[in-house]
């Protein structure tokens, strides 16, 4: 391809809109342009190389025994109001009405039509196992779209989904597409790490995520020093201490704290250390037997964050999780939140585990203005319950067993569930089993977010200069960049027949045969990313040589002429 | 791939829904099932195909040096409000508003989306010509879909769109996409034809359709009987007969013709050959100075049809083109239709060219219940124009000079336009000329229906027994059917390593391994369409032979086993 005769479309000034540098990058490479909000546009550049992650995708599904189809992108309503997601999806779910007021979806995924298409489709245990899998557009009204094609309302999703007799088959394939996401973020040369995850409002209950790791990364992930552990920190565990608890060494009094109400407050003014205190957080949940809504009160160190998701598993607490009203705290509790504490409450008590092995510690006295010290389970407080409740810090015991965790930011580009029966049971999708009765098919589901791939792979590969593609990934594999065509003969006339050369031997190559000075053309090249620039001067000419230039090490290397469409091949090949 | 781990879907039964052939048997193959009214899911083998469609559509753009990206699905308004369309466009377009109540469309097509993006990237004429183009989900909310993916609500097209400084530039670019679908119909082994075309909605001047042959096509399209001349009958002009008008031989009379109003009725009734009596039609125009409103009458020798398109073409007559009530007819007239014509009529009178050359004809007196015999042009009627007004017939002599037209049915599979500068003037697209001044791009625009072209291949390419394939569209190359299995021991063996030997030949080979009757696999293979089925049986290997059957010929072929993958392998590769 020659620049003259392509859309290059690459700027100088960075985007004042755009936050983060793959979204930066990828316009000012002119890979996209911005159309709408959450709408872009693929230039042929950044085309190439989306579509490089969907080929790569589509090898490893295919390796896998998926078997690919397609699946409209509008959707019928009725099929969601059947799995019930019609009433539970917020207004991400595109919902549009047809010329004769019938109510359809853009589509997010593809559950319910999936589940639809093999009940209707599949009658016998014996078609089974069989996974299907789709590379598609999809539609997610996204509230705040950002980050350029990270958070786009269009997008490209391969997504994917199994069928199975049984949870033990489900988790046989399960394994086969956790290798088939391995492998494709490996062939993509991205440094990634599969996490445990926690299934969300998909459903199900055994689920991993798929992170490439980067600063700018939306997630924390848990990873264990001494292991392949990962997990998302929504997810990641935190042990009991082994420490056993000391015992009481102080006697329970009250101080005054009239302006400390939160746990920096008790630090600054009183010179309580934040893990020698606690914080008590009540929320609303179902506390007692006659299944009356009520309060609960949950107690963390002071140093701890509570961990949400973690929370809402206990049976005692509303899931979604909802801080109670300070009306309601004071009627029940006698104290507003800044002076709560676990001594003297009639309401539950959650203990997190760490809290839990703390002796002689500080929390609020339940009377406004005023707080204890020298607390010590058992004896000042004996009605409560140890659960696991906050965040995971650096640090922690690894809940595999080995090392201590470390957290680093990930972002997510693919997620895998062991979904189970919930969209086959709500849609009564059976077959027949071997024993002559119709039976529930359990599923799985699996996610890549291509289009996403492509700006988590700049956000891990870039510098000041521009994107450093891997070779998998680069828009194209080598650039040709003659120093000041027009200025001389043989410049032109090597460049032109190396370009055909190239061509030839089949390494896709972007001849920059603009009239523009050197350096604009090696700034564009290396903004772009391109892996190798074969530069063509008069000087090296002179002792019959052009220069290649390494995108990714920065080295030069200066070749003969007459062996260099051989060497470099060799080189990108190899 | 084993049909065992695979979704063949076939059906033994015709769905009653499927109207015409091409859907009758995509259902039938299993290749599409219906998710909703106009929506499809592809099935594997019905993907395949598409993907094939695809790819050929692109090496043959990428050859003829238009550059592949890709636009959004959904489109902001303020687009279409500039160019016009939101406005023009029917509810085929199909408008939704986002969660924040933007109004958006779903694109059926992206002329403005790529106006946009090419005004705010190219701003020089030293970056043109350029033409872009994309494979991509189109939405149409069609009011009837129907025939499958024939009509369909979102399909999958490939749309190029030109940009230029001249419109021989634009003629060139034209040129070339032209024969660059001809290279595809072509590839694809498709009987086709360019046809010229009218530019309807979408605007501009020179356009052709591509059409596949096919009893079944929506599309009447004219033929020379001794050249390449094609025209959609619409746009086929009707010449001048070469006769020249007989003198007049018989009086004007009135003859009483209380029941007979139409053509059909004059000829039952009063033995008026259709031939040899005129029909008269009254339509709304601005016949009058004054520009006011008014009616216009046409006239067309009595077995002839109007043709809409034509007239409205003429400056007198409104477009679109409608016909006149009744009681706006019988105010300025005195009479009916049924009792309408020529002589003495006020309003303007426009006469087809055929009509013209007739004499001692019959028409309506203008007084109901009443007709003329022996009307002569100028002597009975002498103010009218003569002008094209009427489709063309078979017979014909055809409008290229050479043989007369022949007429038969077509299924539109392309579309190419000149567009000039219908969009670029609306949405102000300039870019800087040689001369230092803006200057409005002129544009061309491209269309392939792709997934239509896999369901009018196969109106084009079936029998009784299902689909034949070209090699060029065929989901898979070879399918292996070993018969009756599992009763021996020799035939899973050699069918498995045939099927294995066929891989690694690199050929696309369906094994159907299924414990099915042997009549029950013949019949899916030939329903799918695979081009060749080896058949292994016990008889044949005593001889140590395998039967090959060629599925578009019928032919078969005893093959040694030892030879037959190198045999297939080089048949299906030449």
């Amino acid at each position: 391809m020659r620049t003259s005769q392509y859309i290059l479309a690459t700027l100088k000034e960075t985007p004042s809109d755009a936050e983060i540098i793959s979204h930066q990058l990828m316009l000012r490479a002119g890979m996209i342009r911005k159309l709408a909000s959450g709408l872009y546009t693929w230039l042929p550049s950044g085309l190439k190389v989306l579509r490089k992650v969907e080929q790569v995708v589509r090898e490893e599904m295919d390796k896998a025994g998926a078997i690919e189809m397609l699946m409209p992108v509008i959707q019928p309503a009725d099929l969601w109001q059947e799995s019930g997601r019609w009433e539970q999806f917020g207004p991400e779910l595109l919902r549009i009405t047809d010329r004769h007021n019938r109510p359809f979806a853009l589509g997010p995924t593809h559950e319910e039509v999936i589940t639809d298409f093999v009940r209707k489709e599949i009658s016998s245990y014996k078609q089974l196992p069989v996974t299907l899998y789709q590379v598609q557009t999809k539609v997610r009204d996204e509230v705040r779209p950002r980050f350029g094609v990270m958070r786009a309302r269009e997008f490209t999703m391969k997504d994917a989904y199994s069928f199975h007799m049984t949870e033990e088959c489900l988790a046989q394939t399960y394994q086969r597409m956790h290798k088939a996401y391995c492998n494709v973020f490996e062939r993509l040369g991205l440094d990634y790490r599969p996490v445990i995850a926690d299934t969300g409002s998909i459903g199900g209950s055994v689920s991993h995520e798929f992170h490439v790791l980067a600063e700018s990364g939306e997630d924390a992930i848990a990873f264990s020093t001494d292991s392949d552990y990962a997990a998302n920190i929504e997810k990641a565990e935190a042990l009991a201490p082994t420490e056993a608890r000391p015992e009481p060494s102080k006697e329970l009094n009250t101080f005054a704290t009239p302006e400390a109400k939160t746990i920096a407050e008790l630090k600054a003014k009183h010179g309580v250390k934040p893990h020698r205190g606690v914080k008590t957080l009540i929320v609303y949940g179902v506390p007692d037997e006659n299944e009356q809504r009520g309060l609960v009160a949950l107690i963390l160190r002071g140093d701890h964050e509570l961990n949400e998701l973690k929370a809402e598993k206990h049976p005692l607490i509303d899931s979604p999780l909802e801080m109670a009203k300070e009306e309601d705290i004071f009627a029940a509790i006698g104290a507003y939140p800044g002076s709560l504490g676990p001594v003297g409450l009639t309401i539950p008590v959650i203990v997190d585990r760490s809290a839990a092995v703390m002796a002689d510690f500080v929390a609020g006295a339940n009377k406004d203005g005023e707080h204890y010290s020298g607390i010590n389970w058992d004896r000042d407080v004996t009605n409560y319950e140890v659960f696991d409740l906050r965040n995971v810090v650096e640090g922690d015991p690894s809940p595999c067993g080995k090392g201590t965790l470390q957290i680093k930011r990930g972002i997510e580009v693919g997620h895998i569930f062991q979904l189970g029966t919930k969209y086959s049971e709500a849609m009564n999708a059976g077959v027949l089993g071997e024993n002559g009765k119709n039976q529930i098919m359990t599923m799985g589901c699996y996610g890549i977010g291509v289009s996403r791939i492509v700006a988590a792979a700049i956000e891990q590969n870039n510098d000041d200069y521009g994107i450093k593609w891997t070779t998998a990934l680069a828009p194209f594999e080598l650039a040709i960049v003659p120093m000041n065509m027009h200025k001389s003969h043989r410049i032109p006339e090597i460049a032109e027949r190396l370009y055909s050369e190239f061509k030839q031997a089949g390494i896709d190559v972007l001849f920059d045969d603009r009239k523009e000075r050197p350096g604009v053309m090696f700034n564009d090249m290396e903004l772009l990313g391109v892996p190798y620039t074969l530069v063509i001067g008069e000087r090296n000419l002179d002792n019959n040589q052009v220069e290649l230039k390494n995108r990714r090490t920065g080295e030069k290397l200066m070749l003969d002429i007459e062996e260099a469409v051989a060497a470099i091949s060799a080189q990108i090949r190899g």
